[in-house]
């Protein structure tokens, strides 16, 4: 391996023990003679694959029954079309909360599709640097749905307790960057989806959990690979699925199984982003985090320094020292560490450590 | 490696030299630190994979300046979606040529989506067992395109020459079991399109090459990400593409060049198809090949035997002689042999010796 510590907000660090893994059987899956990417989606190899890649997420999550998992392709981006697509009743009342770039993502995608549209909050007025105080949310309450994102990569915050939409109105999160990184109660949304790239495997696969009842609204005339109740029905495989990400997938949710599952990732997460907030909050105001303090992410840790000339020095030298992936999105600049499952705490110590040497050097 | 000789018709076999550097590189590319699948899609080793996979396959096909090279997700099967909802035009007529169970797939999602579709040529009065002679075709003059399927995996038939509709119909073509197996005008076909699984690399990317004037069509209410103009404006960076997928075509692709281009990549597909079909020939019938003489394809070589359970036995003995992928597709059973460009001649020559032996053993 190599001392290169990667904080790529997405396609990101993955489990050094999956990697080698993965290396290791590469040409020779299991002895079957070929490499997984050579193996038929409907050969025993791979049919074992997803299916315990679909129980590892069962397991992890507690997911009710009636919950699907599914893997589909075309990321987060597709879903914003698909849910309105599906799951829109006739009046195309859908609901959103705006808390970020993927948040607008979404609602536009839903306005070009026809929808009927309303902001239920929003936190743009303040540069999304919070998640909007539940009690102030105007929700219809005979929307389609109420949409949110329970993690914004760019500007750095996180929902840390879940609403609870009007009786009636299904509870639908884009989980991205924070998904399997904390306990939720699966069984209080009607659907969540998540692109694998942050927490759970390469990019190219999206994992769809979502309570199968809401596939009965799905219109006759949407497109069959669009229209959640093929894969639902064909078990993710009614066509060639992404099959080296969905083994990644079985293997990264195998390794957090085996390391105390859901609850001992979440700790983990808690010290490493406790360790960053600790390390700006106690810079005397050297570092600074634009995200409000109940409304801190603890996958993408947004740091701010005094200039813009400061922080591009904090890049270079944070980069010669071996860390990669640090610089903020492109469309807010600062500095932005990603630390997702897989970044182990000493690479967040690390960092840590630099941040209060560059201070004290450049202070 | 191994004595394994993969047959498997997609996901299937790939280059051994091109599994083997991907092994090498798999934990560190080219010394940047970490796997090619941590790597950001907006960073310089992904953005030089990226660009070097298009300009291979620009390079091979010798496509014109005005056709662009789309990495998109969701393999032939969305494309089937995509292609009438981008391309036609306010009539919505819409022509299919039907010759398999691909081509009836892309009929059926063109009728789904309300299209006005013409069938102008089908071979399904005869079992999908060749391909229609082109002057009987009955395209409309005045059709938004004609599609048809180059290669049909499940039946062993392949166009071995192209039709030419009418003027302003653009030639549209499912090309997912044969693309870059041998020379093609790529200006004769408005969209070309094909899952990389057979012939280019891992399932869960699809290559879309088409003339660039033809997004002009694309009606403004189309999802985002099913909309190609997105993907041509963002050189397939829209959102984050299947990084691995297209890390695999950039090392195929590669690989094709250093070994003669296209023209080397057809003379040794004919040279492995021209074996199989001589054995199955001069088996004084004891094989058969359901498909026409003038329509058999060089990809998939379909195979039956007087009786299905001397098929089994067949496979049985294949299997253990080490070949595997060789049954036929669950709907028309029998044998098939997959002969994809990574098939190396000595796989095809070993099959052909285990079916001149069995035939001896078992005539």
């Amino acid at each position: 391996m190599s001392t290169i510590i990667n904080f790529n907000p997405g396609p990101s660090i993955l489990p050094s023990a999956v990697l080698k893994q993965a290396q290791d059987e590469f040409l020779n899956y299991r002895n079957c003679g070929y490499s997984i990417i050579e193996a038929s989606h409907r050969g025993a190899e791979f049919e074992e694959l997803i299916q315990r890649a679909e129980a590892n997420i069962r397991a992890l999550m507690r997911l009710p029954k009636e919950y699907a998992v599914l893997f589909l392709q075309g990321g987060a981006s597709l879903q914003f079309a698909m849910i309105p697509m599906n799951l829109s009743l006739p009046h195309r009342r859908v609901d959103y909360v705006e808390t970020g770039a993927w948040s607008e993502r979404a609602i536009e995608e839903a306005t070009l599709l026809g929808g009927d549209v309303h902001i239920a909050a929003s936190s743009k007025d303040r540069s999304f640097t919070h998640i909007p105080a539940f009690d102030r949310w105007t929700v219809r309450p005979d929307s389609s749905y109420l949409h949110i994102t329970s993690n914004n990569t760019i500007y750095g915050t996180q929902f840390h307790s879940f609403p609870r939409p009007p009786v009636g109105v299904p509870l639908i999160a884009d989980m991205s960057s924070d998904f399997m990184s904390r306990e939720i109660e699966a069984a209080a949304f009607g659907l969540i989806y998540a692109g694998a790239q942050k927490n759970l495997g390469p990019s190219g696969v999206t994992v769809v959990i979502m309570d199968k009842r809401l596939a009965d609204r799905v219109p006759a005339n949407v497109a069959t690979m669009l229209n959640y109740k093929t894969h639902i029905k064909a078990a993710s495989l009614y066509n060639t699925p992404p099959t080296f990400a969905i083994y990644i997938i079985a293997l990264v949710t195998q390794q957090i199984i085996e390391t105390g599952g859901i609850p001992a990732m979440e700790r983990r997460n808690d010290e490493k982003a406790a360790l960053l907030y600790a390390t700006i909050d106690g810079s005397g105001g050297y570092y600074r985090c634009p995200a409000e303090p109940t409304s801190r992410s603890k996958m993408n840790v947004c740091i701010r320094l005094s200039s813009e000339p400061l922080e591009a020095k904090f890049l270079k030298e944070a980069q010669s020292a071996g860390m990669v992936g640090l610089k903020g999105h492109r469309s807010v600049g600062g500095i932005r560490a990603s630390i997702y499952n897989a970044m182990p705490l000493s690479g967040v110590q690390f960092l840590a450590e630099f941040m209060n040497e560059f201070r004290r050097k450049n202070g």
